[in-house]
């Protein structure tokens, strides 16, 4: 075992509200830098209580996924997106004009901001029984269920609603099994 | 789009008996090089006819699953693996010393074969509908279903059994959603 592996807990998370007051952020973890400058990635939950322009993050990539609410429509650079469903994630470039139109009432979602020149990114929602091997160097599981069970390698970790399990350091070939509703992000430092 | 995708059909597989006899080889695709040798990941089918030695490959990593048939037991090293099923895949190192014991008739598996020195690879073996974002620069999708479709972008493709799907030269964030069973596999160059 040549990695590290810890657990953030969901109430723990430092909220911070938008400037524009249309909603406020919790960061659930980046990899360096404080405020909205200096990360390659970071993850993120956003509460949005009311329709508005997104910030623009020039040089970032961003995927997006509605957690709750009945959802939002995107424009980007003047083009509406589908309706964007709870779990139902959308890239798009941090450097677009993107503005969003609430479907019903208030929504959470989580974010996917990286770097493209300095990381390459995966992401997938699962659910049920899965497992997979992976050579990511950082590897994150957030989870959408009261409770499951997140397997690397011969450790079990259980994850509530919202909690990350965040694996760092992995420079081998780590055999991960999740048991439950959750999003899987994997950065590799290019 | 900045990649280039195409079709691999099981037909056109080239074969090749293994030395000792017990078995045979599909290579379905590799990044270079002919032979045992030179390449930096290989995918291939094997046919098992009889229990027996592994051929030995330093400097590699493997994750073998079996495709069809009662299954195998490896003794990797002296250990004895769990009995290995259909679609429950299996990682070792290839400098390892390794045999397999037949659990009934012959067996057909799967094989990804990379030099983790030169690759970065991720393998997860899927079901059903699925739906992610990658930028791996190679991504390659097996199937194990009679008939699926892998949409790729905005292209769609259909996979008959045993064919591959190959996306190369990726330098982006690619959506990529698969109908049906398979094994997804994802290669960086380091």
């Amino acid at each position: 075992m040549n990695y590290q592996v810890k657990v953030l807990r969901a109430e723990g998370y430092p909220r911070m509200p938008w400037k524009n007051g249309g909603g406020s952020t919790e960061e659930i973890t980046r990899d360096a830098g404080t405020g909205l400058d200096g990360f390659g990635w970071r993850l993120s939950i956003a509460d949005i209580t009311e329709s508005g322009g997104f910030s623009t993050f020039a040089g970032y990539q961003r995927v997006i996924t509605v957690l709750q609410g009945d959802g939002m429509t995107l424009c980007v650079d003047g083009d509406d997106t589908r309706p964007l469903l709870p779990l139902d994630p959308f890239a798009f470039s941090g450097e677009s004009q993107v503005s969003c139109t609430l479907l019903g009432g208030a929504i959470r979602d989580f974010n996917l901001i990286y770097a493209p020149q300095r990381y390459s990114a995966r992401l997938q929602w699962l659910d049920g029984e899965q497992r997979f091997f992976s050579s990511a160097s950082t590897l994150l599981v957030f989870s959408v269920s009261e409770l499951m069970d997140v397997r690397v390698g011969d450790g079990v970790s259980q994850l509530g609603r919202h909690d990350c399990l965040q694996l760092d350091g992995n420079s081998g070939l780590v055999e991960v099994s999740t048991h439950g509703a959750c999003c899987v992000v994997e950065l590799l430092q290019n």
